[in-house]
């Protein structure tokens, strides 16, 4: 049977593509998850790929995964404040990395340099675009091939 | 077809009128509605007044009502951490109104003085009691006279 | 006797419609008296309208005012750091509320969101352009029919 | 009719016993709820016993419990932001006691000894393990017992 | 021979009962004491009961019960500082539990939330009144029936 | 010819009697110059004793006084902020004593206990009513004897 | 039987004119004591005028003295962090009044500026030299007289 | 006709050479005017030359020169606070530049090194004494010879 | 001619695969160089690979390279304070990635978590381990081929 | 023998007039270096006029002016944390003057507000372009006369 | 007659060894007397070494020596707050020299790097284990010999 | 073959002795040198003695030393920001001693208090003049004796 990854993606995340194109780009969530399937079945791998703007779903999913090959996790508002997602993300027994489609480091609000969930994830990649789900994925391929 | 107002209400605000009044009122929710109701309808304008405890119902209902005419709303307990609603705020295109029934600079806790969603809203009215809600309408109706 | 009610304005306000219109709008002082008077005037209120650069006009002035059926303050640049008129303002037996016509939440400048002068205000009114004048005032004549 | 006691526990206190255990102990929450209806039964008291990951559902069932004999909350990761939850705690008329099962002063990350819920209890009881219920438990009875 | 739990008590609780009862109730410290003995006879346990206005005379007895079977400690004033006794409590090889009667989140002075004591003890009881005493000395016997 | 004391008074001072006796007492301005003028009489000094709402006018009285034998000054709501003031009292070649007819360590608002004032000051009396100016003149005589 | 009034002192003041006589200047604390003595017989009060280098002592010496007409403390180095003198001091049903001998506002360490004791206090004397202690004693006399 | 430049100075300014000499210097401030009308002479420019200890007069007569062909201003002691001087500074259309005759990030005071009035100057020059005024006249010099 | 893109390692780095593999792993610089190359000239790139201990040589390297198709940067401990290399970064007109081997939101020190180049970059991704050169590298050749 | 003038210039000023004209101007370093000799020469005075992307020499040139007739310096990057730095200067016995192009005060960055090196200088220009190295060179020309 | 040299050990020393060895040592402090003993008769200097919990002794101890040859002080947990330790140390006019058994700049409690005895002492050995109290006896030894 | 001692002097060092010679006393580093040699001579030690104004040659040397039997090192002007060199200490396996000549917890400047260094190194002497390097060196010594 096939290792599973999961992306999961945060609140207005649904509306990509569609808001602040200057900041997020064109593409859709629906066009991120088509890429990144690509790269799973190459891989070999199951993706599970979902949105929810309500925080216990991705808590739930969270849970559901906490033992799957790879988590990637674009927080986006819960990434601030939701010691739930943290604590569900430290249950996880497999590699979580976190990706943002802008420089969080770079947005006009200070506070959103500081990710909450970094304290539970392996790595970041941040500013890199819709790109930045691949390159996360990509490492989760290699970390499966290396095991 | 006439042009839409929402008016969204945050956690606990279905307790208005039982709960604290020496601080917000006698006034319960539903009363307010129908002086809002009133005010809409002299104004030829549709009005969508809703109250949720889910953040999640909140973030869908801003995006359900980000073209309309105008958008007002008391976070109430979401005011202070919610980026996924302050996220949703701004991806509206019509003016947001930010209403607060007490002064929210007065209050015992300090940090209720700072509500995060102001740096997605137009302007605020706080501490005006449940009159705000109406004062926030009548700025809606002069924005839309306006054009 | 008809119940009065003052409108203070802070410093540079003389310069309104002059300066920096894109925040402040092209109406001038005089024209948000004209509309306010043509509201109390139906409202059957005294209005008196003043503007000063001097901070011991202002504190004059509310001393004058602490009695009547209302007070309305755009304290404009005094309202970040003058205790003389916040001290003024807490003599007031009468409600004071407060009144910026660009949303103070917002400017560049972060210190420019916090008013010293909410802590002797019942409420604020900000970032509805001059328009905020008018909807004080409405609360101020709702007030007085309430009694 | 019996007096009804309500026990509410916030986001991923349904992993209890399997995540962390050398923080958390290897007791599940239905260990807990069954240690806790004995206690209860004694003293002639009604127990509600509930877990959930969404904030909405905590506040809902908080708004229930208000009226009742007592309300015992171990609000995990909502303990340190839900201003929905503090704001719900505040509407209650019975005893509200806090408890967390490790000690949050002691805890990795510095935010976790400030919960913001302290501000709407009684008390707390903090790093006593699992045996923390029982003890708050035993202290609402004495309460009541006192009356 | 039986084990021996030590309760300390710090500076001013001599007074207890007299002073400010609408906060710290009625009982004395020697009524705390009885119901502790009785307690404590019923599980087998010697009891050591000692207050001190001296800093030192603290640190002196947490010197002499490191050894024992529990040590419970309100260290009232000293909590917030006193270094001196915190470094005592490090030396303990027995579990530590503070008590304060009430809770210290919620004082009118902020630094009160915060006792320096925390960082070398399991955990801590607050605001739950002088019943404070008996919960934390009924979890000592429940840890010693444990062993 | 007889040495000169200086007594200045800050804004709203002149509403002393009138406003919040709870905290400032039932003495007027007028009364407590009464009881200076019978101390320094008996002294045998001349006195100043004035009250303004401007700053500009304490700047320059500061300036006329520099040179006397001795200034108190209740800077009011200027004492916060005004670096005129501050700059002003520097220039003072005579013992300068600051007076507050309420503990301003004890105001409700935290500011309140800096006195932007006291970095030029001898002393500073506090809390100690309308008394307070009379201790002060009281220090001035005991230094004019000392010399 | 004479009412009677506490002067107490902190640590070190045992070396009152021996130590940094430029700040302090050159009176002994037996010459200050003599002097209040005078004042005290003068208007018909008993005085107890103590120091002690501990803090124990200090809080025993409140405590008997709480219900005296009066309480002088000149807490020295114990005013800027000892917790158990200020809930002694708390306990006063008399006034207290604090005195220090140098502008604490003016002293090299920004921290010397906040005494703590001043939330348990009626007000301060500070930097008026040990002439303080004789201003302090007179408000004493001032308030037994205006009972 | 000429084109006009303003110097304007803030509070105690008027006291220069005879207060702190070895601070701010010998020269009177009627000896900086004198530099200054010899440079503005033969550069062909007007120049109005004024102090004054009032905020209002400076905030007035910032409004008269905000469009003549620069403006040089020492703020003093309204550096540091005054919004009502910064708010006129910004509706200034000429070049705006600030002069300190002492060093100003080298005072004893800490927040003398932040002044707020810069957030509106195109620049400053501080610490070269009164010779800072002729360059920076001699700035607007070289800046009208380049238009 | 093809495209070059620069790669270049801040201090320390040379000791790479030496120095604390728990956090680094086992790869040497030479490693990576070698990897970096293979995907580098599958893209038709020129790749510029070099480490220093010497600030100013990357301030010179990043001048040499910033009108490349792209530079990678790992700052290392000039990442915390270098306003050289900072300002040498926002000279460049080609897009920068910032590589962290480690994840720095996660390090023992806190201040490691806030990296001063990000204002300079596009991007970064931290904790992916060395594998983080590689990604970074896909993405300057993603970018690329979009243009 | 001439006396000798050092200017010395700090980090990616080798770039000026290429890079962001829009802030620092279309003047290259040698059209700077070109005026300041012409204002020399006039003066009979040697000038050393130099550049460094390396801090250590930057030091060592500070070292060698050390005892020249005065020091001008635009520290660049530096500026912020170089106590290297800042520590030669203070070993100069010459006067140091700070220039910085920009108004460093108005930068986007905020720290950039805050030269670490005025703690050593005795003035600085700011904000007034290039010809801020005149302004200053014509400072220290000033200076050699009055002596 | 031989001078004298004092050592002074704050609270907890007297369990040197036998508690956390891994920090600080397995030699008690009756092993470290005796080799400052040797030292000391070496150097014909008289040796007082004692060790108290109270602070008040040690406030004692340090009065009684401040005009010996010199003063090593191990202040413990005193070092963090004790004022009355510090204005003790102030009194001194021989050399005060702190000794820190462990390197209070690594351990896990942020606030031991700061003592605050130092500001009345000439230097500070820290880390360098129970040796650091001979070193700082060497280092009086050499000065008593280089007068 | 001897074992080897690193000693290593940051910026500005090479002018000990003649600037503030009432900070840093009248030795010379040449001084320093030929005592430190004395005394490794007499251990049987090899001893490397450098100094430089070059942060990377510092990085440099330390790498070369980090394998041998001791590292002293005063960092000077990098001791507070550098983590090149922190970082390059990480990698030391012998043990690093810190030395300050001043004592660097009473300097002007609070941030000289607090040194980045500190992280990486055993303990640290500060204070003791010149002669701190050759107690560093007597513990090295001390430690390799222990071996």
């Amino acid at each position: 049977m096939a290792a599973t990854v999961y992306i999961l993606n945060g609140p207005n995340l649904n509306l990509l593509g569609q808001r602040e194109p200057e900041i997020y780009g064109r593409d859709t969530l629906a066009d991120v998850e088509a890429r990144c399937r690509r790269i799973a079945e190459r891989a070999g791998l199951e993706l599970v790929f979902r949105q929810s703007n309500a925080e216990h779903e991705l808590v739930d999913w969270i849970q559901e995964g906490r033992k799957s090959a790879g988590l990637i996790i674009n927080g986006a508002g819960f990434s601030y404040h939701s010691v739930a997602i943290l604590d569900a993300l430290k249950t996880c027994e497999c590699p979580v990395i976190e990706v943002h489609i802008s420089n969080i480091h770079r947005r006009d609000e200070d506070w959103r340099a500081d990710s909450l969930l970094t304290a539970a994830t392996k790595g970041m990649i941040t500013g890199l675009g819709v790109h930045g789900y691949e390159l996360a994925l990509a490492h989760i391929v290699r970390l499966t091939e290396d095991q």
